[in-house]
């Protein structure tokens, strides 16, 4: 967008300290931006649910609901493992929107060439958040459970996933929507919208009754 | 809480990769936990923040709002360095309700010292997550100003950093809730109620106008 060369660094985030991640957050580069602090707040979130049925697990206090405890640590663990690399798909989306529309554009071939680009690197920008707005829709559902059903010590642990769930997908969705004026295939956008308005409903539904 | 020493390492999480922390954070240990990634979610929204007033000063188009946009920035920048060790303040603080409640009580007198250190405790498990909420508070507003005023080509930017700002707050204060039950001190309490709900209200004040 303005400074220097927008393709990220052969390091991924997952191997940077946070004190450097959230210092590249906030430097005048447009990535990582809020597509990956969204797919980062999920992430969080997953690793809260996994804390949560850790403390629930194994106990004859909770042994009713030990087994949906068990598929829940093992949806947020795989959600965790999706959404952490998610972080630099995103930066890497971006990136490559960035240099389609650097393509140059002097003949009519080249035009072509380039609009065709832009399209390719637009619909993958769209993927990658709307790809990270289902993992936090499930990751909302997860931390809802865990919140209501879990040990109730980590009640709290709980409902702060549910929180971080539902920022990461709103602010996933953020970051679709700014692509969808940009997308010339209307039969991808619009089933991208559908998607959108799914999700959105989805997030309502489930936060109704967690917000303190 | 459950296994092991809840004693947090000399390490700070700032100095951990991403993927140690949220490792850490999915343990069975009770911290890192909720209100930890309560405050991270507020430092990530602090960095979104200073990143959009960057892509925003010295900008002819901008210089309306440049003064505004600089002290944002300077805002911003000071609440990201309060609320990253504040990730390691709130699981510190835990640890120590927890070392009190071991406390011995065989004797009247130890009873009363082990009461008295478990209050004061409590108190400063409350009094953290009610300072991050407050930082959370003050980054909302920063946040809605830099979607709408500041460069629209990171107006996702600042709206991802407006639903961090509110998922922080709303985190910190499930940790300051979890511990009024327990303080005894009533005029204590009744100060936090009253500014848990003075924070709930310009949580909802300010995010009326900014959901997707």
């Amino acid at each position: 967008m303005t400074v220097g060369d927008p393709v990220p660094s052969p390091v991924s985030s997952a191997e940077r300290t946070l004190a450097e991640f959230l210092q590249r957050l906030a430097s005048a580069e447009p990535t990582p931006g809020g597509g990956s602090a969204a797919a980062l707040a999920g992430a969080l979130s997953a690793a809260l649910v996994s804390m949560v049925c850790r403390l629930t697990l194994g106990r004859e206090k909770f042994a009713a609901v030990e087994a949906e405890m068990q598929q829940t640590l093992q949806r947020a663990e795989r959600l965790r493992e999706r959404l952490t690399p998610a972080v630099d798909d995103d930066a890497q989306a971006y990136a490559a929107v960035v240099a389609a529309y650097k393509l140059p554009r002097g003949s009519a071939a080249e035009k072509q060439a380039r609009s065709a680009a832009i399209q390719t690197a637009l619909q993958e920008a769209t993927r990658v958040p709307l790809s990270v707005a289902g993992d936090c829709a499930e990751l909302l559902d997860l931390a809802c459970f865990v919140a209501e059903e879990g040990n109730p010590n980590a009640a709290s642990d709980g409902r702060v996933a549910a929180l971080l769930a539902e920022a990461g997908l709103r602010g996933a969705l953020h970051n679709v929507q700014i692509n969808l004026p940009g997308l010339k295939d209307a039969a991808f956008a619009d089933r991208v919208q559908t998607e959108v308005e799914r999700l959105l409903a989805e997030a309502q539904r489930i936060t109704a009754g967690v917000r303190p």
